[in-house]
């Protein structure tokens, strides 16, 4: 793979001096359609220790308005990201729409790091790879332009580079023991790059590996492909009317998931009276437990309109020490978060060890109200499913308890709860003309939440259907599983 | 100061019944109006160990809705707060317009220890006890509901509280070394703590003390205290009709501060170009030395129309490292800014150590365009200097840099400047219907401009006044500037 790079590229002084202006002009150009455009951009610059990253990515900020350019170092992760899924440092800090951000240490710098020094196996280093690849997949599905250099030099070359900078006394300090660390380990280096590019070559978000032993053979390949590269995602977000579609008509089979639940099952009060206390003051000790193992844990509460999602909350956290938890109230997204790729509000929300966070609605709203209503292209809850899946696989890796729950009523009960909330003026603010509007798709509903469980129902966070039709049931049902869940987790 | 909480206040049985469902029934309204009314709130809890003050939190978790409450306990500072001025932490988790932050554990609580453990000195406390005064005015001002609760013990109640606590199994956990130590200290304790509530006793955020002996007592007075106090703000909003002030007419002396200015000054292009890369590598190792000494920098532009501003800036980032800088672009407040306090949006772009963030426009758009424009009440912009100053002192008292740029151009030049913008295609962009009618008020913003240098200029955050109708004069003078500020810090 390197070799393209190892062929002794170069560039005249006379065709740099032609180049340059051109460029300059014409990248700043691009720049400015990118924002307007409202197109977020990644430019990874990665590569051998020595290649001069460095004084592209400030050449870079000096030809292009820095202004709307954020630079990142990989500094070692703080200790809210230690306390975090790996990815939650690089969501953090996603440029929003119309920006750039250069990453100067990756995604890619830890686990090719790691598997040099032997860190992590093979296996962990494909398993790094993959979810590399799914989020990137994702960027790109989310309209980010991915673009990734690698700059290679070649042994020797390296070796003469490291050389030269340790001669010149100011910038010495650059090279430090580390670095020789590394290029003791260039073979191997090498060949686990290798592998790491080819297993992220992505057909839209391929590698650009750059010979960078010419200096202005680098410079203007760099700079021209970045040009380059955003003029051609401007003309194609120009051509590309993405009009909304309109929702499909969809209607669950017969036999689902949804009709095969007994309904009709409850608990009298005296019953609810006597389980409810016991299953809180279990979980207040279970939740103080979680606490002092430093574990972390998401529920996630989606459900019919007037399923009572709100009432079984209340009584989860009831006496669950409120220091301990949040509650991420999902509404319509902020400014700042129409700006940044659909997951970007909910990994914010994630939990530090020792902590819990309960999402009243979530990241299901994609292949629920957005899929049915025709909120979002038909391309972007189809992908959805897999995005969650690998999303909740992140946290399930990282050692966070998952927990799902779907609070479901039969049409009757809605009419029946809808109209009661009509007729008592305090409930009545709860009830709106978009909740009856919601129940006359109820077969829609249906259908995407059948097509819900199917897919995003998995080993490590399976969903709980909760027949909620009886309140006292429906609450039982939900402190229990908690219950279940944790006591086999903790214990 | 505690006497009034050591009477033996006592709650019968009854009374507690009569009043515990009316009182629940009215909070869970308040906060509903509350939200509605868009108010944020903060309920500070605090006081003695072992007076149940945890309980008290749960409970009202339970009697509101928990989804509008976050809670938070004092943990100690992440990495990336101890990088920051003290009260950075407290900014970040400012409950937004509508919700509640309930503080278990607030800007009170290390100061009192740091005292009583002699870990600072008695004037640094009262410090301390400034800040905390100019911070919850602030918040007052902005339109925060502040409610600070004390839950008294005296020192007989609180050794029998621990020692019941301890004896119970389930309850022995939460009594530590650390509860014996604090005990030990009592007197000292009870003596920093009344001269630190009396210190901060302010005439919209008093201290309301309680005994927190009787648990009915305890609850029912937190309680009703705070359902009255959220009743009675909202109804203050329900009268107050807060109509647009229209703005004043302004006109600034004839003597000013700005017509002092020599603006004649200027550069040949030929020393510009001797001098501009010297200071530029001056700059780059200066950048350096900020970075391997851990320090932090905030600059700050501001200026006219077509002033220059984003041309200064670029020459001042162009040979730094883009790893250690961002640029802050001020503009309109995002949905989340808009939510919180004025100087929240500034205060979450503060910079770590050993990096530095320009502010491309700043907080001085409260006392610039938005009081020239009417945009705010005039009582908001006049408390904004004292505002400004204090943050300001917050970050030089931290060990921060910060210097601050006025670029001025005359009148006759920005007109010129306008018109060449107009007729040139690709800088057309630049030239808005708003540049016009910003220029109409020439005088009123040169009076607001004399009135900020005059009340902002402090000694540790100086403004720098930049004649520009010269740009090269401009760039070298601001870039010398901050070599030398630089120079003086770090050597």
């Amino acid at each position: 793979m390197f070799e393209i790079a190892e062929i002794g590229n170069k560039l005249s002084k006379e065709i740099y001096d032609q180049e340059e202006p051109k460029i300059r002009h014409s990248i700043l150009e691009a720049q400015e359609e990118l924002r307007e455009a409202k197109i977020p951009c990644i430019i990874i610059v990665s590569g051998n220790e020595g290649a001069g990253k460095g004084d592209l990515v400030k050449l870079l900020n000096q030809w292009m308005d820095a202004r709307a350019i954020a630079t990142y170092a990989l500094t070692p992760p703080t200790d809210e990201e230690h306390e975090r899924p790996r990815f939650w440092r690089f969501w953090r800090i996603l440029p929003p729409k119309g920006k750039i951000g250069i990453f100067f240490g990756s995604w890619y710098t830890n686990p090719i790091v790691d598997r040099v020094f032997k860190k992590i196996d093979s296996a962990a280093l494909d398993l790094e790879l993959k979810r590399i690849r799914e989020f990137e997949s994702m960027l790109v599905n989310e309209g980010v332009l991915v673009l990734k250099f690698w700059f290679h030099l070649s042994k020797k070359e390296q070796k003469k580079r490291l050389q030269e900078l340790e001669k010149n006394p100011k910038t010495a300090w650059k090279v430090t023991k580390l670095h020789w660390d590394y290029f003791k380990k260039y073979d191997k280096f090498r060949k686990i790059s290798e592998h790491s590019l080819r297993e992220t070559n992505l057909p839209d978000s391929p590698w650009i590996i750059i010979e960078a032993v010419d200096n202005r053979y680098k410079t203007i390949t760099f700079t021209k492909t970045i040009t380059e590269a955003l003029q051609k995602r401007v003309e194609a977000w120009k051509r590309q009317k993405k009009e909304k579609e309109p929702p499909l008509a969809l209607k669950a089979p017969e036999l689902n998931v949804m009709a095969s639940l007994d309904m009709t099952q409850k608990l009298s009060e005296k019953e609810y009276n006597k389980k409810l206390p016991d299953l809180q003051a279990k979980l207040n000790e279970l939740t103080t437990d979680l606490y002092q193992k430093n574990r972390a844990m998401v529920l996630v509460f989606e459900g019919s309109d007037a399923a009572g999602k709100g009432g079984a909350i209340r009584r989860v956290v009831h006496s669950i020490d409120a220091r301990t938890y949040k509650i991420a109230q999902i509404a319509a997204p902020t400014s700042e978060e129409a700006a940044q790729p659909y997951l970007w509000r909910f990994w914010r929300h994630l939990p530090r060890l020792g902590s819990l966070v309960i999402f009243d609605r979530s990241w299901y709203g994609r292949v629920l109200v957005e899929r049915v209503e025709g909120f979002c292209a038909v391309a972007d809850w189809k992908r959805a499913y897999e995005e969650i899946n690998n999303f909740e696989e992140q946290l399930a890796d990282f050692g966070m308890i998952v927990m799902k729950f779907w609070l479901t009523i039969t049409k009757e009960e809605q009419l029946a709860r809808f109209t009661a909330r009509e007729n008592t003026p305090y409930k009545r603010y709860k009830i709106t003309e978009e909740d009856w509007r919601n129940r006359e798709k109820w077969d829609a509903y249906t259908a995407a939440v059948c097509d819900m469980v199917e897919k995003t129902s998995t080993e490590n966070s399976a969903w709980t259907l909760v027949e909620s039709n009886d309140k006292y049931f429906a609450r039982v049902k939900v402190l229990q599983t908690i219950c279940d869940r944790l006591t086999k987790e903790l214990h």
